[in-house]
């Protein structure tokens, strides 16, 4: 019975359809994306586009503008008698335009517009950072991090984000693998090289009533201090023992204080980890094989955003992303590489120090020398990694893990069997005092264990090599790094 | 001539290949997924499989497993004599199998196993905190997040995760949403509620590193403070003015000092935001469909798994999704929902309080009323709601905001379309004192601006919804709560 009343009392969903149609914008069922134009042959009906005006030209009575809405890198040209065209019409407004798409005698895609109106004005002498028919560096647009994204170059670039994140994904998920977000925020640092940001809550009244006596400020929301993430691969490890295959895609901090092109303090990377893997040369496999897929994906789907991307940033670190997916990477141990690096030692700046991996220059060397073709850096000294990775055999001052190096960015990818011997592990921790904190990882190990092993890939960094990005603060949305941290 | 050497020095992958088959697994060529055997009839030719042992059971000569591998809700039927048994065989244990694959005469699967081995015994006795065939309360399991996964109902719940947020994303892309990674670390406090983590460098040495005299040591890494965010919907409205169609799916941060069934210390949020949009029922048309294609989507490719979950979970909270599929959702305004409670008042606890919205109990309560379908609630008054939101033509004092109430969590969604005349905006900010941390929000207004809106959707609560999760800190791998944040 009360449901009576409420029935009565309300509308439902279909009234409310049929009273806001009246008050919405006439045109809205059939708004089309331009892409949709694009991809679908032009069929003289009329059609409505709503987008932001690229240029504008003008020629006799007529009026030219490049629209993009973007759905796409194209531009639409939309044709306009000029005595239809709004007064405050320019470049950078955002507009409404209605009539029908043609394809015009120079065999372009053209919307004769019927009717067409201003939404929002773009007001060039007041501030706007950007002209009409200007490019502009990257630093500068930087400069503009909220309005970066109405560059056709940076708003390209977060389309190819867009879909190599999603290619990346549908990858892991045709192979059987399975997304777990691992946490931002946790209690362990598993690269243990302490380069993390410590959290607690912003209000000290939530502080003050939740405080024990005696216990320290720091420690007073979680009952112990809280890290940013500096990777997920422990947590992995635990679901790899339940659900084998898995992986994580998501955002990774780091407080160091670098301002390098490939360095951020808030970066997306991608983990991977697999139970039952037991041979470097399955990682290696799976590694590469992601790798060449989701380039060659990427690239078969989306080359023409690519190449107007490129053309656009005139990429001086032109990658051949050809030559990366059909020829075989390279595998060198640690020592080969260092070898083949004192045989060349002419050819570069930084000195190569005994009991150090390489810097940058030598990494990006070592795939210069190999034509550009990713190589694998396998059999690692142990102290320059972390705890968790599994000796070698044959050496055990050395442990299974990987580095591949990749032109652009050098170091690209990191990977590792990991120590599944109980009793290596808690010697290991042991030294480094991480028995208490880390208690559970052992645990994972004493019921059920299986071997696994698994690799980190750095988002922006396969960003920076597929398309070119020289600065990885060009590859991210909101790039944070020291001192930068707007919005 | 130098490639010469490097070739010579090195194994390419065919070769390192070769190498290591020798010292792999012999069974690794045809390792099975359980899942794969179980979409694909049996064809009687020898499978390997590698899992875990869920139960044991020994008749006569012969020994009986049920073997997971986390890709399936099914468990594999694994036969074997009892001569061929490993002596450390036992429930929870990892072992590789293989044999023939069969149809039995009861019509199950079974591998007859030729091969058995356990790969990681599992000590009942020596802490591990499951028995076989004893079901424990999600609370019990919960104090043993690290094994959690090991059970078959969250093992079954990390894939229904990651099926609905696969779905979600196929979701919006197929509909021309493009996702963007909004930054966690942030200088702007959206949501304007103080509910904020701040960040800064753990390592006292980087601090010191990078202070300017004078300054505050909370500010030095980034030149301001720094927060995790509470939403990313500011910053998806800079990308909805190029992109027009844009979302972001990632984890959200509250510093609140609240231990509900409801409530995380850091959470997923599903944010949309979209161009060209100024009617409130266009706005609810998206979130209803949405919600509804999801959730069917789901339903329909992972029916099997979702029984088998509710089963285990037995949860009293059953929402009957169909329903939600069906049935359009009611729309109520703030003051229609107001008045629907006060003339039930006798039919709820809590009091109903003239200027505050609804508790948790008052939403629960007009969703039941609605037979357990969906309900917006529009047009709330504008104290209630942040600074950005439209106000509404015909009522200044009420805001174009909407709450989505749903079965089991309350409310699900919030939305609103955005304040777009930059003048109301800029007035509001003043008396907020956010003119100048948010003087780029004005900006994207003042240059080519649209209407716009969306809202963000919980995702732990849209699981609870789904699947029935009582408590919201059994819908998340590893969940962060006042006083705890292990691993």
């Amino acid at each position: 019975m009360r449901m009576a009343f409420f029935g009565n009392s309300v509308k439902h969903i279909s009234v409310l359809n049929s009273w806001c149609n009246q008050t919405r914008c006439r045109f809205k069922s059939i708004h089309s994306k331009i892409s949709e134009i694009f991809s679908a042959p032009p069929s003289n009906t009329p059609a409505v586009i709503k987008g932001w005006v690229k240029s504008v030209r003008k020629m006799k009575g007529m009026i030219f503008l490049d629209v993009n809405d973007g759905s796409t890198c194209h531009k639409l040209q939309i044709v306009a008698s000029k005595t239809t065209v709004p007064k405050n019409l320019s470049y950078g407004c955002s507009i409404v335009a209605s009539g029908p798409v043609i394809l015009n005698p120079q065999n372009q895609l053209e919307l004769r517009a019927e009717e067409l109106s201003v939404v929002g004005s773009c007001d060039l002498t007041n501030g706007y950072p950007f002209l009409p028919r200007k490019s502009y560096d990257a630093e500068y647009v930087r400069q503009y991090l909220h309005l970066r994204p109405r560059t056709n170059s940076f708003s390209s670039l977060l389309r190819l984000r867009h879909h190599a994140s999603w290619t990346l994904r549908q990858y892991l998920n045709m192979n059987g693998y399975i997304e777990v977000h691992t946490p931002v925020l946790t209690s362990n640092d598993c690269e243990g090289a302490g380069e993390t940001f410590f959290v607690k809550p912003n209000c000290k009244a939530t502080l003050e009533a939740m405080a024990s006596p005696g216990q320290s400020e720091d420690e007073v929301f979680f009952k112990r201090k809280a890290y940013l993430s500096v990777s997920g691969q422990l947590q992995l490890e635990i679901m790899a023992r339940s659900l084998s295959n898995v992986y994580s895609f998501g955002p990774i901090f780091r407080a160091e204080n670098s301002k390098s092109r490939l360095h951020l303090s808030e970066f997306y990377m991608l983990e991977v980890e697999k139970a039952f893997l037991d041979s470097m040369n399955e990682l290696l496999e799976i590694m590469e094989k992601l790798l060449k897929s989701v380039l060659s994906t990427v690239f078969e789907n989306h080359r023409e955003e690519i190449e107007h991307y490129r053309k656009m940033v005139n990429c001086a670190d032109y990658t051949d992303v050809e030559n990366i997916i059909s020829k075989p990477f390279q595998v060198l141990t640690f020592d080969e590489a260092k070898q083949i690096l004192r045989d060349h030692s002419g050819q570069f700046q930084e000195p190569l120090l005994e009991k150090e991996g390489f810097t940058k220059e030598h990494e990006l060397f070592l795939v210069k020398l190999n034509n550009n073709v990713p190589v694998f850096i396998v059999e690692w000294p142990a102290h320059m990694k972390p705890f968790y990775m599994k000796a070698s055999t044959h050496s055990p001052e050395k442990v299974l893990a990987v580095d591949l190096l990749c032109p652009v960015v050098g170091e690209l990818c990191g990977g590792s069997l990991r120590e599944d011997d109980c009793s290596i592990l808690e010697e290991r921790m042991q030294k480094l005092n991480l028995t208490e904190s880390l208690d559970w990882y052992l645990d994972i190990r004493k019921y059920g264990n299986v071997p696994s092993g698994g690799f980190g890939l750095g988002f922006e960094r396969f960003l920076q090599m597929a398309l070119g990005v020289s600065n990885i603060k060009d590859a991210i949305p909101f790039p944070r790094w020291p001192k930068n941290c707007k919005f």
